[in-house]
């Protein structure tokens, strides 16, 4: 291990010449490898296949009567609020079940904004002459893409280790009203798995803030989602806001897309129960109700929160070596060069990996070139652009092993490769 | 049957002595009967039990190796494309498969349209001053609802027995720029179960519009819901609008909802290519995609289009009976009273009673008063406010048939005596 910065330019030529060996050795295996993808393995679905049929016959019924296969239920079966309110941590009263995209219901929710508002007494946001929004970063692109497809302005805040800088954060929502909201991962955030300290969940809670239509869309997808036995803890934001003064600041999401089936589990919304309220009147004009026959599979085969959180250990025994995998790998190739740093995540679906500066473009496209496939360069800030172009998303969940090991060790390479040349100055 | 209109009032009071005793029996039974929900009823929603568990071990996989259980699949599983897409009457790239609920589809079509416009090259409809939309009626109140809580101006056209009042309709949208649409159930309307006939689609697709934003917005709720065994036919709009030169003005949508599942079946969109395409743009923000488990299951279950229609056929064997004993119970109790007049539909879920002018409202209170819920009178207007104050929708297809005949003998007695009083002046 040594610093790659502390040597001279013979001894980096040197490495170079032994690296581009090991890169053209991996070119010559015509491989591909994706390690872009954030979703589950086909291991992961299989730990769920008993909910695929776990409605038998004459079972469609919830437990109030309601005969599941046909229409009603706006914001959910009972059973399945009650199940989903302890996962959320809020009352059955400040839960909506939507379908299966929590991403949709982020996203409805901010066409609602645009169109009707956010409040009784505030415009809409497309009437409005400019509406911003931060977005800690690096974050989740899907997050960004909306703000992107709406016009919004998105203000890039740096993320820190507990969460985003709260100083930046508070200086900016208390002098700009037209600063509307802030996108939150809260737990395992994407990509850097930062779980927000109690002390940043207070200070979102309790900041002041310019604009009345102000929310904090805490997306919430990870809640369960951790690989070690002791969780991280998330203080409950809309609990504290409600301390605060403040319980309508917060708009709350989760699904059960990484916990049951991709695409096919069941998001949720929640808030306070004004938010949840309204939301619920303009989603009455959108449908007459989500599919309660997977609300009902899901009931029927977690039971409860224990069946949740057991569930979430088997998926844990399945991802833990593949995230060992990306540390072993990074660590034995990368570490104590002084060239980049990487998160150790203990839950989620993401490990970030810090290039020098500028570097990160260029490590992409080379790992592309040899077959492996990373997320864009750029693709975890707004507009696609990290100002450092430094970061890189690694999603290690869907691949094997074998793969993983194989793509981080020609990430490595890439990495020392895009470095040296940097620290050469060419 | 003798016209109650030509009676003298002593005649008229006998008359009404002898309902009001039968009224007054009816609400010594203490009866509860609903006649609202147009909803399968439970015979239906057996029919297709055996689609619930369909997905046995290992066979989650569509046809080329998508792992339904995954995230993707934007816009539909191909083999779900193909099925719907003959069933929509148009090609694979023309249609998008949704969730489960149209109504969500068609809401969310309007959402994008206020927000970003329909074309490139037209306003938001949120930034135009005022939107005017076409709403045939009686309608489907659904349809209605969204335009209101839009802020979007409806204008009632009348609703004649071959579709649209297309005189009215052609002369409106020539006329004015801010008539963006019409609202269209266009076989076995809802309520009136009209079937548009071939020169009310032609005129559709082919009339001037001065809206280059114009839509049609063609819920074709009730494609194969037929009760006869010689099915309407109803004419291809996308197909007539692509000849008449006007491929893009047309949006159609489809949902198995009254197939499969109510609430849990699979919805679908469809129109021109490049329709279909900015769609999509527009839906990739919104969701990563739908629930392709749902898909499989109806594509494994249905298999083909003879699998759809050959099961809408035991839909009819329930309904058919249902529709008959509305038609006999109101023949016998107001044939030939010159008091009412009703649809005797051949297909959809719903027989539109037309009472004398000012009536609608009274029939409908004194039959809750006896227990038997109906739709709210005007529900089927624009703003809930029926001009005549004479339409009610009945909806037949939920409550057992003893029920029905039960409740029709009492609307057709609350019909005559609130007619009664309306012909003695009172």
């Amino acid at each position: 291990m040594t610093d790659l910065q502390s040597l001279n330019a013979p001894e980096l030529q040197e490495l170079k010449s032994q690296l581009t060996r090991r890169y053209r050795e991996f070119q010559s295996k015509n491989i591909t490898l994706d390690m872009t993808r954030g979703k589950p393995c086909s291991e992961q679905l299989d730990l769920a296949m008993d909910m695929m049929n776990c409605l038998k016959e004459g079972g469609h019924f919830a437990q109030d009567g309601t005969d599941c296969r046909n229409y009603g239920g706006l914001d959910g079966l009972p059973e399945a609020k009650a199940l989903f309110a302890e996962y959320m941590g809020v009352q059955t009263d400040e839960i909506i079940i939507g379908a299966s995209s929590s991403l949709n219901m982020m996203h409805d929710t901010f066409m609602r904004a645009m169109v009707t508002g956010v409040t009784d007494d505030t415009a809409p946001w497309l009437k409005q002459p400019l509406i911003k929004f931060l977005c800690p970063s690096p974050g989740y692109d899907r997050h960004f893409h909306i703000c992107e497809y709406l016009g919004i302005e998105m203000i890039t805040v740096e993320m820190n280790a507990d969460g985003p800088d709260m100083d930046a954060v508070e200086k900016l929502v208390k002098a700009d009203e037209r600063i509307k909201g802030i996108w939150c991962v809260p737990k395992y955030s994407n990509p850097t798995g930062v779980v927000y300290s109690d002390d940043v969940v207070d200070r979102l809670a309790g900041m002041q803030v310019k604009a009345r239509d102000f929310r904090i869309l805490w997306d919430n997808a990870y809640a369960v989602h951790d690989l070690t036995e002791t969780p991280a803890r998330l203080k409950n934001l809309l609990s504290v806001c409600k301390q605060a003064g403040n319980p309508d600041r917060v708009l709350m999401w989760g699904s059960t897309s990484k916990i049951s089936f991709a695409g096919s589990g069941i998001a949720m919304m929640a808030g306070s129960k004004s938010n949840v309220d309204r939301a619920k009147k303009q989603i009455a004009f959108q449908t007459i109700g989500p599919d309660k026959l997977n609300q009902l599979r899901h009931v029927r085969y977690f039971k409860n929160m224990s069946g949740i959180t057991d569930h979430m250990k088997k998926h844990a025994a399945i991802l833990k070596p593949k995230f060992e995998t990306v540390q072993t790998v990074l660590q034995n190739e990368l570490g104590g060069k002084n060239i980049a740093d990487w998160s150790q995540p203990e839950g989620g679906y993401f490990v970030s990996l810090n290039t020098l500066e500028g570097c990160a473009t260029a490590v992409v496209q080379m790992a592309s070139e040899a077959g492996v496939k990373l997320t864009p360069a750029g693709a975890t800030f707004p507009y696609k652009k990290d100002p450092l172009n430094r970061n890189i998303r690694l999603a290690p969940s869907f691949p094997p092993l074998q793969d993983i090991r194989q793509a981080m060790e020609l990430v490595s390479i890439c990495v020392q490769l895009v470095s040296i040349d940097k620290i050469l100055g060419k």
